[in-house]
């Protein structure tokens, strides 16, 4: 029991028309999004279309089927990504793509995703429709696989297209089902190697563009449909033991007391303060703790905190995560707390250059929107990317700064305006010599 | 496979036995201690005597033999709890009480409860050996079920005796084998009718002394094998759920936060020191917490901190008490927080006479011990028996303050001192017209 969920009609209920101009249709995006929304619906009312998932190549069946429509020349390469390419008045030169995925975490949205893909097909849409050819060849990009809900680690499409893919590690991974990695794919027509071949020239690629929700609060509360991303933060995690002495609640002392929580939780108190010394888009986060026994009369033996350290430069993300390490060194040791320090995680940042956002900020307020910055806090296609090639992108407004749920909303108003934005962009950059 | 455990011969090892004299014999004491610690044994060469149970019940029939051999006049109440008389020379006198339990947590040590018992019983060997007979009567003591670890809440004999019992109460307690409190208690002969019949007149009781293990590391640090307990420690259980927005790690700019986990640590380690400013004996724990959802990547929700707050005093215990709560209220309202406090116990403190522990002091010191005072911050029967009647305690030495675990352990060089102790200061009480 599904119930009844009409998204085009919920998209389209407060949609002003007025934003249908130049070849862009609000209608047409919604009942895309719609379409799409059907496949893998869940009970919640939500999106699952796990990577490599039957769904998953229902979507992309489908989304080629429109960027035929379209007039664009569609191909599907060893890793199932697609590509709906136009040419370019000089096809030899390199590329400009814009898109992103269709997949969905398990209980995800239907927005996260299907949006950037939808929004770079209906600029193809409008330059059909003005008979507009670009410079450069134009392509519109699904990628697979960018949420990882089903192996380890996401980003397998673009990292297969950027020969970055580690294949081997891959062939290791089974999903929680049991099926290995190579079973999965074969489901969809792939195979390890065909991953392989999904390899770019990447004189072939000018630049990437990807419009994405922003899954934050910052656009709501500025009130504005989009914003330019600064750049895409790369997350550390750290995992910080705070061993002491356990004992009796009643019959220890406080003066004789080595309790880690203390020490936690000055240390969790503190990092608080610490990013806000480092940039704007510096964040540091502990979310997750284990208290250890997690008893109500005992003074607890060993405390387990994890710390969540993200910036969308290298050097001040590093700079903060020295800062945190350093923090709970000084700590512990003021408490006589034994420490153990483990990083889990460490993603190289992405920052977007100076020039791509001075050229966004230009489209965004031609199209009467005032220009406004913020930093990417969730990684996206776009960062595996930004590591070799220019890239730039666009955020949409997230109703509640909600995502990765069915709750997950995006106004249609805000959509179109940014997909005008897009188009400007773009316009921008094919015509470029 | 319970492996070999003489704790007769582990006691004996390191025995002086200089300390045998007037009447008090060290071997007598281990070889007591050894024979209940087979009752129960587990494979972890611990202690298993429920409340209630047949092995309890084992031990309560095997000190009763010990008793009669003493020159004790055997009863068992409608309780259960076990009282051996030495009749007074005005045996028209209250009694003076002294003893403990028998029972166990299911994995608990050899020492609490069986020590206190058999010390009382040691005073009663010696006064046979010498001829003595109190002008007031005395009474070896076995209270049952003091652990309360088969149904919610322990102290059941004593309170039967002192006419506290809620039978009503434990008539709709369920063990974890989901046994009614009243089919158990039929294995051991009684019935909740029975446990009403308990009750004495507090008139024939002129006071309790106990003898117990430490359970805490203060008298180790001290270097003494006994020290005069000041008073037991109430405890009052409070809990507090710090609510806030939880969010994306990434996506969640610092200053647009309401991370409930950020005031939590604040509270907990401003907690830490509010004890030391109230009095010596006071001492508050964040024991045990709830981080919701507890993910490594998202700004929790909401978290819960369970406090246990504790003083020997009921003016400084809720003294501490409310500056916990509106510490909680403080930090949280600068946070932006909500928070809610719940009660969930709260125990009535008992202090211990000043009379009392300068008579008790005067036992120490006649012993050759330096005196030392300490609180008790667990509760024991003397707890229950002391909101009504005079009570005294002595604490013997825990190795390490190890308790409720296999490897409590107390020096019997330190026992029998604490005998001798308790024999100059019952001596003392007896004699009192």
């Amino acid at each position: 029991m599904t119930g009844k969920f009409h998204l085009e009609e919920m998209l389209l209920k407060d949609y002003d028309d007025s934003e249908d101009r130049d070849g862009i249709s609000g209608a047409r995006l919604a009942k895309r999004l719609g379409e799409l929304s059907k496949i893998g619906l869940t009970e919640d009312k939500g999106s699952k279309r796990p990577g490599f998932s039957l769904e998953e190549q229902e979507a992309k069946e489908l989304v080629k089927s429109w960027m035929r429509e379209a007039g664009l020349e569609v191909r599907q390469d060893g890793a199932g990504n697609v590509f709906g390419r136009l040419a370019g008045k000089d096809d030899s030169l390199p590329a400009v793509l814009s898109g992103s995925h269709v997949d969905s975490v398990p209980n995800g949205g239907h927005f996260d995703g299907p949006l950037g893909v939808l929004s770079a097909l209906e600029v193809a849409e409008a330059w059909k429709e003005a008979g507009f050819q670009p410079n450069k060849p134009y392509e519109v990009v699904i990628f697979s696989d960018e949420e990882g809900s089903r192996f380890h680690g996401g980003f397998n499409g673009s990292e297969a297209m950027m020969g970055e893919i580690d294949i081997e590690e891959k062939k290791k991974q089974s999903d929680s089902e049991g099926r290995s990695f190579t079973e999965v794919v074969k489901d969809v027509g792939l195979s390890p190697e065909s991953f392989l071949e999904a390899k770019r020239n990447l004189e072939e690629i000018d630049m990437f563009v990807e419009v994405h929700i922003e899954q934050g609060k910052r656009l709501e509360k500025e009130n504005l449909p989009c914003g330019i991303v600064t750049g895409i933060a790369g997350p550390s995690f750290l995992e910080l033991t705070f061993t002491g002495k356990a004992g009796h609640a009643g019959n220890t002392p406080m003066n004789d007391r080595q309790d880690p929580l203390v020490a936690a939780s000055e240390f969790i108190f503190q990092v608080n303060q610490l990013p806000g010394k480092i940039s704007d888009s510096a964040v540091a986060t502990v979310g997750k703790m284990h208290v250890d026994p997690n008893g109500v009369n005992v003074i607890p033996g060993k405390v387990a905190v994890f710390v969540d350290i993200r910036d969308i430069a290298e050097s001040t993300r590093d700079t903060l995560l020295s800062q945190v390490e350093g923090l709970a060194n000084s700590i512990s040791g003021k408490h006589g707390i034994e420490l153990e320090s483990e990083e889990k995680m460490r993603i190289t940042p992405v920052p977007i250059g100076e020039e791509v956002q001075h050229q966004l900020e230009q489209a965004v307020e031609s199209n009467g929107i005032r220009p406004y910055r913020l930093p990417s806090g969730a990684g996206h296609d776009a960062m595996i990317i930004g590591t070799k090639l220019p890239i730039a992108m666009l955020f949409v407004k997230s109703k509640d700064g909600v995502s990765h749920n069915p709750a997950e909303w995006s106004d249609l108003n805000d959509c179109v305006k940014t997909v005008h934005v897009l188009k400007t962009f773009l316009e921008g950059k094919v015509k470029e010599a």
